[in-house]
C-alpha cells in the first residue's frame, strides 16, 4: 500500500489532519506508527459515537500501525472539560476503575487486541509529584491554556473554570510526550487538547504527532452530540433489537453521515444511496434499514442482523404491534387494592425506571393498551386490561396476564 | 497585659488588619497565638524592607505569643509572582538550599528563637502528589485567582502569566492549613495570598487566620519598594558604616516612616521630630544621624552605632573625605604597560564588579581623587596617583600606594 493510499483510506470521515504533510513523512519511514486513542472511563458504555474513533484507530491497524490506547484513570478523576460548561463532578479512584472494567472489553469488539497497547495514565501522571507539575505548568501560559473555546466562553459569562480543570490539557499532553505517540485522534472538541500535546512534544524534543480530528456523531434525536447524559446514545453493548429500533428511530437527514461514520459501506454506494432519497427513488425507511443491519451486524453479527430486521418489520412496519408479544403476569405489587395501577405495573415489569418516568410517559401519549392511548392515571379494573397488549414508547410490548 | 492594649502594641506600623475583631476573639482565649510569616529565600540577604514584617513577629515573640516561620524552600522554586510583571526565573533545589542557609542565620538578629519555630514548606507540600494537587486546585477558581492585580494586569496587557504562578497563593494557603495559624502576616502585596490561606483554611474547617498587612518599606532611592533586585537595599548584615552611610542617603521625606517601621522609637517621639523638621526647628540631617544610630545599634550594638556616626561626621559632614581611609597596594593587574588603569584597579580593588562599572561611575562623575574628579578613561602615571585617596560613589575611599 503506498503513502498516498493509505491517507486515502485513512481520510474517509476525518475532519481534519495537522497535518497531512507531516503525516505522509511519518508514513514515508516505513515503520508502524504508534497511534494514540485517549479514553476517559467517565461512562460505562461505549456509544457509536465513541466507537468512531475506535474505528478509525481500528483502520490504522488494518494497515498494520500499532494503536495506543490511553486508559484516563488519572485524569477521569479531573473529568476533561472540553466543551463542558460547568465544572464535572470528580470521580473516585473506585468509580473510575468500574468505569474502567467495564469499557475495557468493549474496545475489543472494535480493535484487534494483538496491534494494541493498552497504558494506563496513572502510571505516570499518579508518579508526579507537585514539583513536577510545577515544571510541567511552567511550560504554558495561562492566556493560551484560556483560548480554549469553552474555557474563554465560561470565563466570559463568569461561569466557574475550577483551577484543575485547566491542567487537563496538559496532563493530556503528557500522555503523548510518555507514549512518544506519532498521531493521535479525538472529537473535533479535542483539538485543543491535542495540539497541547504537539506542542509538548516539541518542548520535549520529540517529533510531533500528528492531530486527526474527527466529528462527533449527534445522537438519535438528530440534534446533540450523542452522549450518556443526554440518553441520546446507542450503546456498542445493546441488545440486537434494540441497537436496531434506536438507529431507525434517527431522522433521515442523519443516515448519509452515520453510514460514512458508523459503518464501512463504501463512500461511493452511501452518495448513491442519498442520491436515490433525495430523487425520491428510494424510502429513507429502507435505506435506514440497511444502516441498521450494518450496525447490528458490526457488534452481533451477521445472523442477529437479519433477526433484528425480521422482528422489525413484523413489529413496527407491518402492524405497529408485534405478533408475538412476550406475555407478563400482572404481579401484585401492581395492584392498589382490588385495581391496577398502571405505573406501578410498568416499572413493576422493568418497562420503566421509576412510577414518574411511567406518569410522564402516560401523559406524553406514549403508552397504549392494544392499540388505544392510556389517556389518564386511574387504576384500571383487571379485566379492562387482561389478555391486552401493553406498549410503552416505541419499543416495548407486553402481551398482560391478569 | 490586656486585649486592647496588645492590639494597640501590634497595631504600629500595621496597614490593614482582616479583622481586629477576629484577632481579638482569639487574644481573648489567652492562649500563644500561632503567627505565620513565609520567607521564600530567594535571596541571600534579609534587608530592612524584609526586616519590617520580622520586627513585627518579634512584636508578637515580645507578647508571648509564638512565631511560626515557614521557610517557602518549596515555593521559592515557583517564585511569588507578587507584584511582578512577568514570570520569574525558577531557582534550582540547589540554589534554593543556598540561600536558605545563608538567610536562616540572619532571621535570629531579629527573632528571639526560644520562641520561633522553623518549619520548611517542602515537607509537606514536596510530599503532595499530583492527585493532591489536583483536589487543592478543584477548590479554586481560576477566576478568583487572577482577580490578583498583578495577574489582571499582566493578562490585560497580554504579558504572560506561566501556568505554575497561579498556584502560588494556593501553596501559600496551603502552608497555612498545615501550620493552623492564627495569624499571617505579610507586605501589603501579600494581601490575597494570605486571604486565600484564610479561604482555604475555611474549607479544610479550620478557624480561619487573621491577616496582618504591613506596608512595604520604600528604598534608599526614595522611589521604589526596597528590593535586593533594584539594589536600593540596607542588608541587616551590611558593615556598620555602610548601613549607617546607606541610610543617612534616604530623602528627608521618609526620615519618619523608616523611624516607624525600622525602629522601637515611641510614635509620638516621631511626630514630634517631624513637627521639628516641618518647623524648620531641627535639620533633617541630624533627626537621620538619630534614625542611621538606632537601625546600626539595632543589627550592631549601641557602641557600633556611636562609632558608626563619628565616623559619618568626619568623613562626609566635615571633609567629605575619611581622615583614616584604609590603604591599599595598586596591584599588578591595574597596569597597563607602565600605565595605571583606573577602572581595572577600582575592580581590582573590589570597589566595582567590573571595569564596565567602573567606567560608567568615571563617566558619571562619581570617581575623585583627592576630591578631584576624574575626568577621563586614560591610564595615569603612578606619581599620579600615589598617596592619593580614591574616592568611590558615596562611600568607598582607598589611599593608593603605589
Amino acid at each position: 500500500v503506498t503513502v498516498e493510499e493509505q491517507i486515502q483510506f485513512l481520510r474517509r470521515g476525518v475532519n481534519e489532519i495537522i497535518s497531512e504533510d507531516d503525516l505522509a513523512e511519518k508514513l514515508k519511514k516505513g515503520k508502524p506508527l504508534r497511534v494514540k486513542l485517549g479514553v476517559d472511563p467517565t461512562a460505562r458504555d461505549v456509544t457509536l459515537g465513541w466507537a468512531v474513533v475506535l474505528r478509525k484507530l481500528r483502520d490504522f491497524q488494518k494497515l498494520g500501525h500499532t494503536a495506543c490506547l490511553i486508559v484516563g484513570d488519572f485524569t477521569a478523576q479531573i473529568g476533561d472539560p472540553s466543551g463542558k460548561s460547568k465544572t464535572r463532578k470528580q470521580l473516585t479512584p473506585e468509580e473510575v476503575q468500574e468505569n474502567v472494567e467495564a469499557v475495557k472489553k468493549q474496545f475489543f469488539k472494535i480493535l484487534d487486541p494483538d496491534k494494541t497497547e493498552i497504558t494506563h495514565n496513572r502510571n505516570w501522571l499518579g508518579e508526579m509529584k507537585f514539583d513536577d507539575v510545577i515544571r510541567l505548568c511552567s511550560r504554558y501560559t495561562v492566556a493560551r491554556i484560556l483560548e480554549r473555546d469553552d474555557f474563554e466562553k465560561r470565563l466570559k459569562e463568569n461561569r466557574p473554570i475550577a483551577m484543575h480543570e485547566i491542567m487537563y490539557p496538559l496532563c493530556q499532553g503528557m500522555d503523548s510526550v510518555e507514549l512518544k505517540a506519532d498521531v493521535e485522534l479525538g472529537g473535533n472538541d479535542q483539538k485543543f487538547n491535542i495540539l497541547v500535546g504537539r506542542n509538548l512534544m516539541s518542548q520535549y524534543e520529540q517529533e510531533p504527532q500528528v492531530a486527526m480530528m474527527l466529528p462527533l456523531l449527534v445522537g438519535t434525536d438528530g440534534k446533540e452530540k450523542m452522549s450518556q447524559s443526554l440518553g441520546n446514545y446507542v450503546s456498542i453493548q445493546d441488545e440486537p433489537n434494540d441497537m436496531y429500533g434506536k438507529t431507525m428511530s434517527i431522522p433521515d437527514d442523519l443516515i448519509a453521515n452515520w453510514f460514512e461514520l458508523c459503518t464501512d459501506v463504501p463512500l461511493e454506494e452511501i452518495a448513491e444511496m442519498e442520491g436515490q432519497m433525495k430523487a425520491g427513488e428510494a424510502n429513507p425507511r429502507d435505506i435506514k434499514r440497511r444502516l441498521a443491519r450494518e450496525i447490528v451486524a458490526e457488534y452481533h453479527g451477521k445472523a442477529a442482523a437479519d433477526e433484528a430486521d425480521r422482528y422489525f418489520v413484523e413489529t413496527f412496519s407491518k402492524r405497529q404491534q408485534p405478533v408475538d408479544a412476550e406475555e407478563a403476569k400482572v404481579p401484585a405489587e401492581a395492584y392498589q387494592e382490588d385495581k391496577v395501577s398502571l405505573p406501578a405495573l410498568m416499572t413493576a415489569l422493568g418497562l420503566t425506571e421509576s412510577n414518574g418516568e411511567a406518569k410522564r410517559l402516560i401523559k406524553a401519549g406514549a403508552v397504549s393498551l392494544d392499540g388505544n392511548k392510556v389517556a389518564g392515571l386511574e387504576p384500571a379494573a383487571p379485566e379492562e386490561i387482561d389478555n391486552k397488549v401493553l406498549k410503552v414508547g416505541k419499543h416495548q410490548f407486553r402481551k398482560l396476564i391478569v
